[in-house]
């Protein structure tokens, strides 16, 4: 991606993830809720993410928006994730049709389908060798209003591909944690995505070619029960951090 | 199902099928959006369906709910159906939670899955010796922002269903009308849905016993593209009529 990138939420977790690990590798424009505490090293803009006066300016000229502003809490109440999350998806889409923007990158979230996880399934899905898998074909089931919100913001994606010809992709993110998870929290070790994976998986989505995915974004570990081969093949994904390299006292991955 | 039955858009044509059909066979408690023109036969309230003060005091005690409240218009812009379909259909489901409601039967729709009826697949899906079927499975792809608001609307029954334990039957609904339509109209008659089908499978929605369900609510036509497979088995679903027993001329159907 040669032209200039928008980036909303650039204030949030994953936006300082993917900011920390690409910074230099694309033209940012940058999106925040709140002003930053920083002055950024890239252009930047404030606003309400479901404001179309307050997006518009930001995405001027862009090329492609990876699109992560929303309330990202999952007790988050319907009203807030209505206005942030289903409504501010809807006016980052429509900035992108006005502006001939080719390309949307989606943070999705695995509270889209956090419902699978039922009492019957766990903790057993997330062990290693169970052989229960979510890819990205199944339909949606999420366990909370924030989960509705995101599959809300997927269909959205949907539409606009369909009708407009945006190239869509929806990157359900796991846990986001610069740190291993701990070795007694088997939920957190199956969904762990580490920041250079994240950084590299927004990377491959920005720069593979496709029409319209839905892939999960987590780091290559043992336990999962997401599949990560649709992220391989459709975006070239290839993680380096698995959360089975850490035994709660050092790193015994491959390379340790 | 025994006690009183909420239907929101009483008003509305499928409202009216509902009514005519099924106006004896329960104890309806009517929402309407405007005030009726005539006097209806069971006792109604009027009000927005996003408001919880306007649809609380219709569901008091009921059983069931069948929400066909919303903005009916394929060509309804996004904020109205932000408004009416998604927030308000999220307020039923709320009111449906805290009155104990054992069932919400949910106009969906044929926009909730229209992007599928591509230049390439049109017209031959529209043909009785074509074998595209949808049947429910398929992740949905709407293709105008109604058909993303009937997507949300299932999605937030699908959350209520897994967290809250109410029974949910998603009824993608095709052409209401009381005519049959011309025959030449090859996708009319393809989703064609008479009255009395309307009517009948609405009461099989509210007998029958089931969790979660997504169904297509068509009428046996020869033509179509939507299964009724699984109306028939999760509902019981026998539907009476078909489009190609009206040859634009006269009734040639089997007890023409």
């Amino acid at each position: 991606m040669d032209e200039p990138v928008l980036l909303t939420g650039a204030g949030g977790h994953v936006g300082r993830a993917i900011l920390e690990g690409l910074g230099d590798a694309y033209d940012w424009r940058l999106l925040y809720h709140n002003p930053p505490a920083e002055e950024p090293d890239h252009p930047y803009w404030t606003g309400e993410v479901e404001s179309h006066a307050d997006v518009a300016p930001a995405a001027e000229g862009v090329g492609a928006i990876v699109h992560l502003a929303g309330d990202p809490r999952p007790s988050a109440p319907w009203d807030s994730v209505l206005a942030n999350n289903i409504d501010g998806t809807h006016t980052v889409y429509e900035v992108a049709v006005e502006e001939g923007v080719e390309k949307v990158v989606y943070a999705s979230s695995n509270h889209a389908i956090g419902a699978f996880e039922t009492d019957e399934r766990t903790p057993e899905m997330y062990r290693a060798d169970d052989d229960f898998r979510l890819d990205g074909t199944e339909l949606p089931r999420p366990g909370n209003k924030y989960g509705v919100s995101k599959v809300a913001g997927e269909v959205i994606g949907r539409y606009f591909h369909d009708t407009h010809g945006i190239a869509v992709c929806n990157i359900r993110i796991g846990n986001l944690n610069e740190d291993y998870p701990p070795v007694d929290y088997e939920r957190g070790q199956a969904m762990w995505l580490s920041m250079r994976d994240c950084a590299h998986i927004h990377e491959r989505a920005l720069d593979a070619e496709y029409g319209y995915e839905t892939v999960y974004g987590i780091s290559d570990n043992d336990r999962k029960y997401y599949s990560i081969e649709r992220a391989r093949e459709a975006l070239g994904y290839e993680p380096q951090d698995n959360s089975a390299h850490w035994d709660g006292t050092e790193y015994v991955g491959p390379d340790g």
